[in-house]
């Protein structure tokens, strides 16, 4: 399923095959929460590079449900994006949306943020729905400690995603060769998170707990949740090396370019992050040259493109001016341009992160995107 | 300027030449307020036919400022358009928008809806600010009455407005040869704005001191503003037999494709409305079957394309379930899909109304569209 096809130090470059198609690592999926993207269309995600992107459990099962998405011939057709598509298990939306949970050995009981309902996730219930969603790569239903946590806590949460894990393991195995539906007929892959918090020794168990289950590939979870960056790269650090090589590693929810760099760097192979569009949402550009804040005052008569090293639509087309112009406004056409660039940002990082990966000089690449990036 | 091409009927099949291009009539502007229409790009309005769109000269003077649009080259370039715009004299917003508002013989003054700044507004500036955005169709400055108002009221309305049109020709005269500016310099159409209400002596007046005036274009104002639709027709029925035959019509603020329909029936050749980028922004979406509430329950799981009769790309990609799954979730790509629709929808319209008159068949093609529609 995973190919490795060269390393420049740790950073590596691989072929992850998927239900829908063949995707180059590493990448970085664009969020589409409910089976949207912010404002763009599937097909520009693709003109941008994206070949992957996110949708999330637990908001498609509250709105529309998963049994809509499944008479609608699976997320894919859908949405009508024919690129692939992991699936979140839900498990973080339920600790970080619901106010009212109860953690129990076989689920976990929430609360919709939406109509208050309550809902009984089992890890065979999250992949049930990620397999009616008709996800290509599916993830484990997890716990994700917060931070700070007690090591008390965390060591009976480890303990949780494991049994858990191997729960989604075997449901997900008795779905292989299931024919009753188109959609859970499909190959997806199956994905464990390691947690462990800040605990080495604890984030050192997990690893090996989820690795000797056996997985398609492993997500480093419950970071970028409020921990120092250092505890995070030290966690990294430490998390990576106890990975099998020949899977794919998956960061969940980081991050800013120099997270990501930092990432690639230490062996992560797959991204995903809310930044590109939520920053967007916020007026929040990413350029070349660090952030553009375009609301501010400064680029009011600035009829210069927002990066003249980016080509995407809006760099080519508008000028700071217009952008802050509609920003200010408030139009509805500044989240779209917004984040038609964030995306591309992003996307444009990755495509040369592979190349200089391709190259061999990941390092020389990493060293000088962040001199101008911090001009 | 204008040229009749053929009739079918009082309806009027002509081409209108701009300064950027000559466009086909009859024709409908979207608009696009402050310089972007919300949520599509230009070229969407070109690729759906749109060959003018509406721009308002209330709300580009208040933000960006007509300085900043004139410096970034003209509304064209600033919001990367090159078909043609049309503006208005930003007198309708000043009525609608502006809470305290004084009306003196030399203009009218108001308070922005923005930061309550006090601006005076005269017809020369009106004429100036439309020339500094760079214009193709300009908007005399004019009064428009409501509805509905006294006799007298009008009586001194029309005069005002008579007035105003007069010294808008004057100003908008001495800018040719002016050549200060590349902007300035542009060869645009002004046009004036009969007005009246819905007193037909009145009415008659104000288009005969108009068309005594000369312009490039007239425009039927004042109506859709609360009237019962009969005095609407009523009021077109004997207004535009008093325009030139060789000048286009312009029914300001209409309408609902019923009230194009009939409109063209009456020798209107062109149109602007928030119709249907408004109504898209609230889940109402015209099909070939009428209009459809998308946000209706009875779609959740209708898999069908919006309308099968039409050729963008919501109906060829989505499903109402999708498009109402995207409304309730306000996700923010359902007012970009919704409103592409509705724009397609829109200029499609007029597409198969030219093509009818083109053919000589008009009347035929009203009966079967509304025919359809009423289903």
């Amino acid at each position: 399923m995973f190919k490795l096809l060269k390393t420049s130090g740790n950073a590596r470059r691989g072929v992850l095959k998927t239900a829908h198609g063949e995707v180059q690592t590493p990448f970085f999926m664009t969020i589409g929460t409910v089976g949207a993207i912010k404002g763009l269309l599937p097909e520009e995600i693709r003109e941008l590079g994206g070949e992957v992107i996110l949708a999330n459990t637990y908001h498609l099962h509250l709105r529309p449900g998963e049994d809509v998405v499944a008479k609608a011939g699976g997320l894919h057709r859908f949405m009508h994006w024919d690129g692939a598509i992991l699936t979140d298990s839900g498990g973080y939306q339920v600790f970080s949306l619901s106010k009212i949970r109860k953690l129990k050995a076989d689920g976990v009981e929430f609360q919709s943020h939406l109509d208050g309902k309550k809902i009984f996730l089992t890890p065979e219930k999250a992949i049930e729905i990620q397999t009616k969603l008709g996800s290509d790569i599916m993830m484990c239903l997890d716990e994700c400690a917060p931070y700070p946590a007690e090591r008390k806590y965390v060591e009976k949460s480890i303990e949780l995603t494991t049994e858990w894990a191997k729960r989604c393991k075997k449901f997900h195995d008795s779905l292989v060769g299931n024919r009753k539906s188109e959609i859970v007929n499909r190959k997806s892959l199956l994905f464990g998170i390691a947690q462990g918090g800040i605990y080495p020794d604890l984030r050192e168990k997990s690893a090996k707990d989820l690795v000797k289950i056996g997985f398609d590939g492993y997500a480093v979870g419950g970071l970028a949740v409020g921990e120092p960056k250092k505890l995070m790269f030290e966690t990294l650090d430490l998390t990576v090396p106890l990975l099998p090589k020949g899977k794919p590693r998956y960061l969940m929810g980081v991050g800013t370019p120099e997270d990501i760099l930092d990432a690639v760097e230490r062996g992560i192979d797959m991204f995903d992050c809310v930044l590109p569009t939520r920053n967007a949402r916020h007026g929040y550009l990413f350029t070349s040259k660090g952030v553009v804040r375009i609301k501010n005052e400064q680029y009011k008569e600035d009829f210069s493109p927002l990066d003249p090293n980016c080509h995407c639509y809006v760099c080519r087309h508008s000028t700071k001016a217009y952008l802050r112009h509609l920003y200010v406004a408030n139009e509805v056409l500044a989240l779209r341009l917004n984040t038609l660039h964030n995306v591309a940002f992003y996307q444009d990082l990755m495509k040369r992160i592979r190349e200089s990966i391709d190259g061999g000089q990941f390092d020389e690449f990493k060293k000088d995107f962040l001199t101008k990036y911090g001009e």
